[in-house]
């Protein structure tokens, strides 16, 4: 099948492009480098299945003329802003760069008749919630930019949808971690402990917890989700046990490091205005379809902590700068 | 209260410009005249406490300028495509009249520190639904572009408000009908009727019905739950009851205008693509606080016809044309 990813550069992105030729897919990647790297994709720039054209996805005309040439039957939109604290004090970001990808990739799925898109949105579109978060549930009140922004294309996506006579899958995922992960919490520390090995300061009190999921696990859950759920419109919230603390990350990634015990400054305040601290999914619908992680959440944190600081070179070259 | 009224120009905008002057608030309005007119509030030009200033609500840098030399404490930002059909072939309409223009509007409350907003929103961001939809119902699934740009600008409002502590009251209207109504079903029928007395095409069978509100009775709605509910988010679904089906707006209409029996075609399809036929709110929060309309919904739609056909002053120039 002839598909586009979008974000192609990106950290997810780019493995799902691993998957989609591996499976012996055509895939064109569209990116302009903003969070992701080039690295990200090298080892198939000799495979004739595979193309790439540096663009920015907010740019209508650029994305409508590669549709034209390309004719995509598919899309997976994974061209966004996914750095959630790099919006959060100015809203042009997330407008641009999740937002006005979006429309630009309906406008060009409208024009040039391609029929499947395939969207990454986020619990951040919930906002503050108490429970567990099933696809259904209610009210939508994000507070962040971030959440504004995936809510937002997610209207559109459903609008066009209804008109155009397009299937949509969109995945809400957790936090993610894994090869490539371009930004956030383990990067950050790093960096932290880099500059100064005997301190850090944490947001909050680090008891703040979140579910994770290893990038190869929530790529296949996005795979399952795609093949075996044929509906119009098919969502589904990916979640993972247990919730994972910023506390526990730290330990992880200290470990690994032997550097044992260090001070902890602890700030009291989120990491960013509009960070939701803690959530968590009810994803039994896509449990249904045979969803089942290979790495629980506090595996996957173990084991991206384990990797980052073992084996640098397979993550990305933001962190090795 | 120095209050800022968008789109102050239209039709539901209009009246509450003239309740908000009545109180002895200062209003600043602004409008482009897309789907208003100067004649909704002449009335006004020599009031002290009314100012008046034509400009696209989309353009931020303008908006912003207004705010920082008016001081608004609250806006009440009703400037949108309200004319759903108008936006369901070309996204851009709703994009730019009703998502940019909140855009604007909210950045230029960000840098002049107007702590209130009251947002205009629908039905339509929930798309098809069964039963009666809560305030906290889900998913949001929106069909038309101009449900997917309400929600769209209610997730940006509510990012804004959490990060910059503004208050949010957000209403979510059935159909409104009464005097100075730019467009809809009732003058659609007319200028049918206007150009022949004798036959009419109807959408779908007609028998589509929806919750009516006379537009003075959703003023009143508006300021109560504005001035009664002092929560940091306040969101109320407004709903009437009966439903009124299309055929009975046409027999009003014919009644009025003493046509008696005509030829009737329907067309079988909906009246745009992502039309949302029918729903029902369960408004019982906004209840709650003492909401009860003068006019139930058949009663505001036999109000609107006898006015439309005896009384055609009160209503729009577009309609006078």
């Amino acid at each position: 099948m002839k598909i586009v990813v979008t974000g192609g550069a990106g950290f997810i992105a780019s493995h799902i492009i691993d998957y989609l030729l591996r499976e012996g897919h055509q895939v064109l990647s569209l990116d302009n480098f903003t969070l992701g790297t080039r690295d990200h994709f090298k080892h198939h720039l000799n495979n004739p299945n595979f193309k790439f054209i540096e663009m920015d996805v907010s740019q209508e005309e650029r994305v409508n003329q590669a549709f034209k040439e390309f004719k995509p039957e598919c899309v997976f939109h994974m061209a966004a802003n996914s750095d959630i604290g790099a919006g959060s004090f100015d809203a042009k970001v997330d407008l641009k760069n999740t937002f006005g990808t979006t429309v630009a990739v309906l406008e060009a799925m409208k024009k040039n008749d391609a029929k499947q898109i395939i969207f990454p949105s986020t619990s951040a579109i919930y906002g503050q919630t108490e429970g567990a978060i099933a696809e259904n549930s209610g009210p939508l009140m994000p507070q962040s930019n971030y959440g504004a922004a995936k809510l937002a294309a997610e209207g559109f996506i459903f609008a066009f949808a209804h008109v155009n006579n397009i299937r949509v899958w969109i995945f809400r995922f957790p936090n993610v971690c894994g090869p490539r992960g371009t930004h956030g919490v383990f990067i950050n520390f790093l960096r932290f402990l880099k500059a100064d090995p005997t301190q850090i300061t944490v947001a909050q009190d680090g008891k703040q917890a979140k579910p994770y999921i290893y990038v190869l696990d929530l790529v296949d859950a996005i795979m399952l989700g795609w093949q075996k759920s044929q509906n119009q419109y098919n969502v589904f919230n990916i979640g993972n046990a247990p919730l994972v603390s910023v506390n526990e990350i730290l330990a992880s990634l200290l470990k690994e490091k032997g550097l044992g015990e260090i001070k902890i400054h602890y700030t009291g305040n989120p990491a960013w205005p509009g960070d939701v601290v803690t959530y968590t999914f009810d994803d039994s619908k896509i449990r249904v379809l045979g969803y089942k992680p290979k790495f629980n959440s506090k595996e996957a944190t173990d084991k991206t902590a384990y990797e980052l600081v073992h084996n640098p070179d397979a993550y990305i070259a933001v962190y090795r700068d």
